[in-house]
């Protein structure tokens, strides 16, 4: 047995694994594999269309927002939001919370003015900033809801006037939340959507289309919008996987039943961290993600000698990120609580052998 | 038994269908599934390793070429090669040879002069043009190789000293070629490489860095070649695909062992064309591909009646793109010349009835 405590790729759902695994012999009894269906068939646009129509649904999505797949991952998005939303003489907001907020940052700067509203890199992103000023003049202000590398996680929407950005890549559909409050949203799809190799964006129809740059048609959204997202042939079986996905997490109950779980799971693990001395959590208390929980320990050795633990256990992915070192555990949501609970059980031995 | 007719994406081997499909329950026994590994494990680095040196050695790359696999398909491309190449006050040169050549031209327009050398529009691309001049002080020259909706194939690479850029995505690895004689080559995978989501760049590294304005990390070559192809998160599973494609090719001798068998496919379904007055070839003969087969038939009653029957044999993807009509049948790599005997067979029991 493998607890994949992966970041991203990650952990999908048994059943999903299994549907794919078929449909690439004999994507329903079709006799085709679901990779040589042209995506200008009848079979994949009704992939295409409950995918998109599950993800409005578990998102709540009004008329005003759009969906698309799209080719790439979230960093494909860091310059084709201001691409598409920021003109060069105009500004547009960023909050400094972590790595990828701070790559995103540097993208938007080859399009237009970049104001950044605040930053927690003087703590290598340990905690979010918090009281900054949105300036009312923004094109739009952008944020990471959850920082990956860092394991910070915001959990409130900013108040402000200004078109909402957000990407979402580690905890879309991971907990409740009003999507309809953004302008913009996206996510690489490779933890909580499905496989790599593809993008979700949401977006409001009325803040497209202001720019004065001319946009290749592969990076306009309006074009993809016009073409429901099969403007070229589109990851066919990335997509495929974002749908399988997607239904298993409707037919669980949606959003707040696995923000449910995801809790539990969380609580567990922070509880065990904050009880055992030998491990140390390293984000600030009300900035820790659920779904990221990285913490050390003070001990390089002991590091090294839980970290073989964990493998002797069949656990992978938990090695901490180079940027901040010791583990970092994902809980995403295909992760079963009893995977956390066995990897909290092998903590609480490691703590009492060490105590 | 199904016969997969699809111009993409398209028929691959049997062989890479069954792996693939294992792989998504279990990668090579490590009891993960091919979906969840992450990208900056040995387990993938092993998979992106043998794909890119199989592709090099296939094509028989000197080292002056940087091989990439890239997010989006050659549509992405139709933008990224003028973005890398093309300076505003500089002129690339582009063939104007069919549906794809033409959307690429619109694309580089955004970034400087283009050139078009010559058109086929005029008689719905139905030939390649010939005789043109290639402007001596281009940035580039772009063609596609193979028109994948009309059905025409540039069967000799041209004699230029301007920096040859080439579309082959509808027939790279499917003839000898001197592949080292590009500048840049790109293909979305999903007719000879592999699973749609991925494109397959060669670059030769000398071309890069000359043009002025400043470019996303993401849409920089030299940034993917830097990283090995590992930028951001990749497609992991495409490419995983890619590699098992690539390697069957490989063991089943390479590209001029598979060209040989090209050519006995597109020989037989050619021939039988011509021999039977009922189909009708819409090609100029000398610049037919090998790779899809156009035709259509005088009389619509009888193209509705032919494609009943091949749709009550299990013949696929035999209909004709809305530009052309009539019917198309691509004879990419993975297809048997068995299916192509089965198609023929059918086609002459069509005729005799007919006649």
């Amino acid at each position: 047995m493998v607890h994949n405590f992966n970041a991203g790729p990650s952990i999908l759902p048994k059943e999903v694994f299994e549907q794919a695994s078929r449909a690439i012999v004999d994507y329903n009894g079709t006799g085709l594999s679901i990779l040589e269906i042209g995506h200008r068939t009848a079979l994949f646009q009704e992939v295409v269309d409950e995918a998109m129509a599950t993800a409005r649904e578990l998102m709540k999505l009004d008329s005003d927002h759009e969906l698309l797949f799209l080719h790439g991952g979230a960093s494909t998005q860091f310059f084709q939001v201001p691409m598409n939303l920021l003109n060069e003489q105009d500004t547009a907001a960023y909050l400094d919370g972590g790595v990828w907020g701070k790559k995103a940052i540097k993208e938007a700067k080859l399009f237009g003015k970049v104001e950044v509203v605040a930053s927690s890199k003087d703590r290598n992103y340990s905690y979010l900033p918090k009281g900054y000023r949105i300036p009312e003049n923004a094109s739009y202000f952008h944020y990471t809801t959850n920082n990956t590398i860092e394991g910070t996680q915001m959990h409130s929407i900013p108040e402000t006037a200004v078109p909402l950005i957000a990407d979402m890549s580690s905890d879309i559909l991971s907990r409740v939340m009003d999507f309809n409050r953004f302008a913009l949203i996206y996510a690489g799809a490779q933890k909580n959507i499905g496989a790599a190799g593809v993008n979700m964006v949401v977006v409001r129809k009325d803040i497209l289309g202001h720019v004065s740059r001319p946009l290749p048609s592969m990076m306009d959204y309006r074009e993809h919008i016009a073409a429901g997202s099969l403007l070229n042939t589109p990851p066919v079986f990335a997509i495929y996987v974002c749908m399988l996905t997607l239904r298993w997490l409707k037919q669980l109950g949606g959003v707040s039943a696995i923000e449910a779980i995801n809790d539990r799971k969380a609580a567990l693990l922070y509880d065990t961290l904050d009880r055992l001395p030998v491990f140390r959590p390293t984000v600030a208390k009300e900035d820790r993600s659920k779904m990221n929980v990285v913490f050390v320990m003070d001990d390089e050795t002991l590091e090294k000698e839980f970290l073989a633990e964990c493998k002797a256990n069949g656990m992978v992915g938990v090695k901490g990120h180079r940027n901040v070192g010791g583990f970092r555990v994902s809980l995403y949501n295909a992760m079963p609580l009893s995977s956390v609970r066995t990897l909290t059980e092998l903590m609480n031995e490691f703590a009492l052998k060490k105590a």
